[in-house]
């Protein structure tokens, strides 16, 4: 068997490694346009950020090492420029001398990533504008950043990638300035947490501005400024980072289905053509919950994808079910994790969503180090399926969604997930654990033991018409009353019992415990705020 | 409705509070024996240690506030010495006066706890011999360990609490031992993992001795030796922390059934008697795989039995299916965790266990701090249903066990596992998640593509005749042969195709691929030792 791979970064080394495992005697081809195979693509943030210090390190093999490992032969610096499906070949040119060549295939591997989206404006060739995808664009980046003479940057686009990199510059003691034309940073989280997550930037000294359209990057020889739609900004330092673009327009006229550019593919990694697989950022996979397809441009993904489709490739029948959209991104002090479908994705994908938000601790209050989580998780209302989970912290993030993406694979219920016997000891976890209290949190509404409004209803409007009564431990709302849960011994003077009331504390619990004795002495409308002040912030008195 | 509940710390006052807010017009009145309620006992070490500052920090609630709190009514210092379940009272003693008092109930909650045991030796008594249990242990040790003539201790017990202990005496640089009479520290891990904890334990400077029994504890007025059957040593201090026993002894001729003192329950939480509960260290849970009575006295179970318990004690039907004997525990620069059942636990409850032991990254090889995992994954043979997980590592450890949890619950096969979404960035994980991983090794030694022996397995003298073969990166096997996977094309001189080969690397990975190769061209009889030089020491040879 004759195998040919189109490109040779995360997905194309993957499935030609694995695929020579699987059948040692294929003859397996891996093509590079790049001199670089294999190489850290999600860890370029943290080289310009001097984290990685080593720039050897962004490598993680060079295809000597790699042909000589697992028995794939590797040419690099060739770019395939067509495809000829009749006659199962790829036509190639070489960036040194130009010249062609043909390489014919029982089956093609078409793993060619993708490119960043150049935005259509004036400026984008100036010096200091970078893009950040490769190896080389970080050892650029970082070596002016290292000339000393860059004392403010502007990262226009507010995705993980984008966000990532505005730390990293801001840990170098640079202003840092994030752009996002949408009206929300970090796609995939609702609203309301991003715009938690940008005041939180903000606190930290990276500004962000949201549905902030960038018109121009004007200077002389390199960028002195920022033309926005709304505002100008002087900056000696542009990284754009507005998307990338699937490397696939040889492949406009080969009859390869694709959606916007992007190679579709069946649950083997299988494009239309039974030849032909694509793995990776230019190739389309699976939502696991909804079964359409995604487009999800991770090292993650194409890794596991490349693994799957290369045992197809071998002759094994095993499907590939899809991602979860997750994604988790380190910021300042505030990690973000996300999996599943968000409000809306539920909503769409015809689920009744209900989700509850919520402010937990993430270890031991007493444990040093210990802070607190805010948990969104988003469940259907009927059937009280696991749907999809938000979490915003300092500390592991990650280990909260990483149980959530178990736990929608295996398509759990809420009632599933409240009890179980997760880890617990004082340096890790609190005794009923972080995700399980979000669980129970949302089991509570679910059965009207908790009536709330969520941050997005209360911004919405949803408590209009409620007075704010700050029922924290100690009053911390402007122009509020304050009423105190452990003196509440029957109807309180000044609140009719069918009066409207928003009770807000600093988390939301305070708030539902003094519903839950409010409740008791008569009191028929009262709504918990989800999140309290800590995701509400505290101007709430209209 | 009257409630009674006999104790305040974890599950007495979880269950109270819970009662109080399923059911406002409960009359719930709490009896406890000490002066404190709902302390922090899984945070005592870490207060010996000093990590935490404060013994105000020990004391989740005062009876004050959490009476104020919840509604409940509480009563210190009131021990209960006998129930009459025909008449539905408990009779209660003022530890104060001796006074006696008879309190009736509707619904009894029984969380009295468990207490150290004392062992049956010689010098128990003496100054400076601990347990550590309560507060006024934690503050009385670290009184004596502040005083500065505290130079050496030894710990007696090797479970969670008495290694975190350890850790936290030798962190404040007294020399440390442990002395465990079973054959491994450790309990709920399999033996050749306990022993690598061992290991990394003594390079550490804390020393474990396993098997060792203690018959006295010798000196004048303080402790100054310790007498075991193998050995003595000095020492200025001793830990006693060789378990506890429930606090059931008033309950003996109750008619409540009991195992080992502990207190049977149904999945409500009920006793045999249909009024009577019983939470948290004095009473038996269920395991959630085999559905038998299990006993874990964790504060996690404590918290999470008794909030179902109070829900069917305020009408609710929901099932409580109980723990999978999770544990996590802190130790210098290794974590522990564990999940499910160990080898011989699945096969005690008749599954057909297969398990596949791996090193594999925490986190992006290039990231600072990343380090290895060594993951012990166990399944069922036939079904693939993942039945347990432990795993060690200086990183997050508790990230693998808890996503372990929810797939253990849902009873997960390993193919719903293997390629799953899980959150990746370099700061969290690598790009195919460690536990994900671990799973497709083991599926890798189902499907035949790896064939190995586990650590256990060659220790057991599996590997008996074959040569071992050193497959690492460079040489590092004294008296072995090396072998280059590189340089492997075609049969290799000097090993015949039918020679039994054991291939040892760092990891295993590397002895994976070799074996690949060489059965490519014919080798008939290799393995892998799982977990390589890691896992297994370098002295391989024999």
């Amino acid at each position: 068997m004759k195998v040919l791979v189109i490109g040779g970064v995360a997905a194309g080394t993957k499935a030609a490694a694995k695929l020579k495992r699987e059948d040692p005697s294929a003859e397996v081809l891996l093509l590079n346009k790049g001199a670089n195979i294999s190489y850290a693509g999600c860890g370029l943030p943290y080289y310009v950020g001097g984290v990685i210090h080593d720039k050897a390190e962004l490598i993680v093999n060079t295809p000597e090492k790699f042909a000589m490992l697992t028995g794939v032969t590797v040419q690099c610096g060739v770019e395939a420029i067509s495809l000829d499906r009749a006659a199962k070949t790829v036509t190639a040119r070489s960036l040194q001398d130009g010249t062609e060549s043909v390489h014919s295939y029982d089956k093609l591997v078409v793993a060619v990533g993708a490119s960043p989206v150049v935005p259509p404006i004036e400026g984008v060739g100036l010096k200091n504008v970078f893009f950040l995808r490769t190896p080389e664009d970080a050892i650029a980046l970082r070596e002016t950043l290292e000339s000393g003479e860059i004392r403010r940057a502007v990262v226009v686009g507010g995705g993980y990638i984008g966000l990532e990199t505005a730390e990293n510059l801001a840990a170098r003691g640079i202003r840092t300035t994030v752009l996002e034309m949408l009206p929300q940073i970090l796609p995939g989280f609702d609203p309301e947490l991003a715009e938690y997550a940008e005041n939180r930037l903000a606190d930290k000294d990276i500004m962000v501005f949201t549905g902030e359209k960038v018109n121009a990057l004007v200077g002389e020889e390199r960028v002195e400024r920022v033309q926005c739609e709304n505002r100008k900004m002087k900056t000696d330092l542009v990284i754009l980072s507005t998307g990338i673009r699937p490397n696939t327009a040889w492949l406009q006229d080969s009859g390869l289905e694709m959606f916007k550019g992007t190679l579709l593919t069946d649950l083997h990694g299988r494009t239309n053509d039974p030849s032909v697989w694509a793995l990776g950022d230019c190739a389309m996979v699976h939502n696991l919950i909804t079964g359409e397809s995604a487009w999800s441009p991770m090292g993650s993904t194409a890794n596991i994808a490349a693994r799957s489709a290369a045992k197809n490739m071998a002759g094994a029948e095993c499907d590939y079910l899809g991602v979860l959209g997750t994604a988790v991104c380190h910021l300042p002090e505030l990690n973000v994790g996300r999996t599943g479908l968000t409000e809306a994705q539920a909503a769409a994908a015809g689920f009744d969503a209900v989700s509850a938000t919520c402010v937990v601790g993430d270890k031991a209050h007493y444990y040093p180090g210990s802070g607190e989580f805010i948990i969104k998780v988003i469940a259907d209302r009927s059937t009280t399926r696991l749907l999809g989970v938000q979490v915003l912290g300092a500390g592991a993030v990650d280990k909260v969604v990483d149980v959530a993406v178990a736990a929608i694979a295996m398509k759990a219920a809420l009632s599933d997930l409240a009890n179980l016997d997760f880890a617990y000891a004082p340096p890790f976890s609190t005794a009923i654990h972080p995700f399980a209290a979000a669980v129970q949190i949302l089991q509570n509404k679910l059965s009207g033991a908790l009536v709330s409004v969520t941050p997005a209803e209360y911004k919405a409007g949803k408590a209009e018409g409620y007075r704010v009564v700050d029922v924290g431990m100690q009053p911390s709302i402007p122009g509020a009353d304050w009423l105190d849960l452990t003196a509440i011994g029957g109807v309180v003077p000044g609140y009719a019992v069918d009066e409207k009331l928003l009770l807000v504390c600093a988390k939301g619990k305070r708030a539902y415990l003094t519903q839950n004795r409010l409740r008791h002495y008569g009191y028929t409308d009262t709504l918990v705020l989800e999140g309290g002040v800590t995701v509400n912030g505290s101007e709430l008195v209209k």
